[in-house]
């Protein structure tokens, strides 16, 4: 049972499991605002052990939520890393205690733009801008709340790969080791644009109503699907968008090339101004930028070990944006090791059955367990 | 003044110069089927040499037209490459005879699908898919009424410069000099991708009333604008992207942070329906497919001398884009030169003032003179 310390407690926020802090609790983020109260929506698996030494924060990407290892009992959507956390899998919560929050600006339980603010209306466009490291810092007020001084392991891929890299540099001292999957410490001018023109598609929507769709009780769903496209992209290789675009028939040949149109499951769980506000947090996200421009300098403590995933054929977070982060590390002087995956599936591989990085992360987290002094697999704690 | 021989007729088109080829010479199209009759607008500028050695055939990019090198007299849109084409300047005409044409599918003149069909109305999307090289078809037959049996030169920047390498692979007796400027041999998947976010965005605008929207006297305005912002990402150098979206302002977060919204002098004269077929035609550029997958056999003739102009930071037809054609021109034993000009411009700098660019454009086209027996700059014709 989860037990919350200081000004946090434990309540239910839109039927999700979720601490809430009070306005003594402020979360402070990177535009100089606040916001109290804050509501933090997460959930575990697994058990924490006696020393409090085997907690994973895994932090979710831009389409993912808290429902890393289990359905999401609103929207009915699976696990979205099923083969990755869970008994005996590579994040063994047999052995570990995975911790899994919806980001700030989310819209499954925390603070974000569907969430009510304190005259009960959607916050909507009035939330101020996040950051990263606003996700980050909530992460943190929650890990502190569950009473964790230092987690095992953080890790995350896409966006929830920036939140990792930024928790090792905010928090060198309470990361022990630290995962980048498919990743980037700076989001490439491919990603802004594509965000971008998911955003202007939203608003040139007229069911988006300046942001207010809730109210009028309408979904920005055209937008939406362009803005779903837009990311669904480069989920793929570029060699599949090539092949289904080039596709040639005349009575179809406007047909969306590139996907059947988003299935319905997607759009029921996309909310526009969560999007507006992750995509704009992402283009922002610059590790290096209040380092002087030099990453290495972003990974001061060199205690912390670092395991970097990249996909062979990843047209999101191709492999050179994870090499310039183990290039940085190994500058740092850190622990840092770095896996390229030979898939075909692109971005999208890091989600699904991929056999060697399954292994290769079992061997990251396993020799880091044994490092932390936790039981191997089998064993207890 | 310009006539024209067999089946062709000069007559205007919607107000712009055409000519046009009745039944009796119809456009083969890459589908298998026809286009007739066909209107192919065009303009000229200098005069045609008693030899006929002297003709230039400009092919115009995504966003062009024939206007090359005069105001369009209808949008008022100036002259799209000022510097490149006119007295004195590159492309002299004070010695060469310019050609250029509204490409088959275009809206200005050209048949396409708003240039009316049979039954008076528009074509809309009755029109086939056009492919590029049915617009490099369809110049020929235009090439061929004028009387030119061969160009001294072609050329074009993007999908202008496809068109150019589309010719001197389909006619290389007919193709002295060719020039592709800013330009690929096969459209990337990063360009299919932004293409097909605007299409998207054009068929999700109500206005766009599945393709008829001029019949109902609308036009998908907030569609086209979001297409034209997929383009214009790619006219930005990467940095520049980067640097727009990365402002962090409260109150306007999401005001469009790649472009202040589109002039209305481009909406004026973006046709909606025109950019889904042009776009498709430049998603299924592949030079090289038709020709086992190996591009330098698409370059048989190696007569043709070959000049190959990249921007170093040009996002969209990155250098090595433009590294492939002269490496495959290399492989086919062609006479080809490479120019990478260290601009910071993006693509929009094959536009723009680039004294290198226009000073390495000079020395190609003025060696091809010489080598055509042409009269150099300042002589007569």
């Amino acid at each position: 049972m989860i037990q919350a310390t200081g000004a946090a407690k434990v309540q239910a926020a839109g039927g999700f499991r979720a601490l809430s802090f009070d306005a003594g609790a402020p979360l402070q983020l990177s535009s100089g605002e606040t916001i109290a109260p804050l509501t933090v929506a997460f959930e575990t698996y697994g058990a924490l052990n006696a020393e409090r030494s085997n907690a994973v924060l895994v932090c979710h990407a831009l389409g993912g939520d808290q429902f890393v290892a289990s359905p999401n009992p609103i929207t009915g959507r699976p696990a979205w890393w099923p083969r990755i956390v869970g008994p005996g899998l590579p994040i063994d919560t047999n052995r570990l205690f995975v911790i899994c929050s919806n980001v700030v600006g989310g819209a499954m339980g925390s603070t974000g733009p569907s969430s009510p603010a304190s005259d009960g209306k959607p916050h909507g466009l009035r939330l101020p801008p996040i950051t990263i490291a606003d996700m980050v810092r909530a992460q943190a007020m929650l890990v502190e709340a569950l009473g964790i001084e230092s987690l095992f392991l953080v890790i995350g891929p896409g966006m929830g790969g920036m939140q990792a890299l930024n928790w090792a540099s905010a928090y060198p001292r309470r990361v022990f080791a630290c995962a980048s999957v498919a990743a980037s410490a700076r989001q490439s001018a491919q990603n802004i644009a594509l965000a971008e023109l998911g955003r202007q598609a939203i608003m040139a929507d007229p069911d988006w109503r300046n942001g207010a769709y809730m109210a009028h009780n309408v979904r920005p769903l055209k937008g939406a699907n362009i803005a779903r496209t837009a990311m669904r992209i480069t989920d793929l290789a570029a060699d599949e968008v090539r092949t289904r675009a080039q596709g040639f028939s005349n009575q179809e040949q406007f047909k969306i090339a590139l996907d059947g149109g988003a299935p319905a499951a997607y759009i029921d769980r996309f909310d526009a101004n969560s999007f507006l506000y992750l995509s704009r947090a992402m283009d922002r996200f610059d590790l290096a930028r209040d380092f002087g421009g030099r990453l290495s300098n972003a990974f001061q403590d060199a205690s912390t070990r670092y395991g970097v995933f990249a996909f062979k054929d990843d047209w999101r977070y191709p492999p050179q944006d994870s090499r310039e982060i183990a290039h940085a590390l190994i500058g740092a002087g850190a622990d840092a090791s770095y896996v390229e995956i030979p898939s075909g599936g692109g971005h999208d591989a890091c989600f699904r059955e991929e056999p060697q990085f399954e292994a290769a992360l079992t061997g990251f987290v396993d020799a880091a367990a044994a490092a932390r002094g936790l039981a191997l697999q089998g064993g207890t704690l």
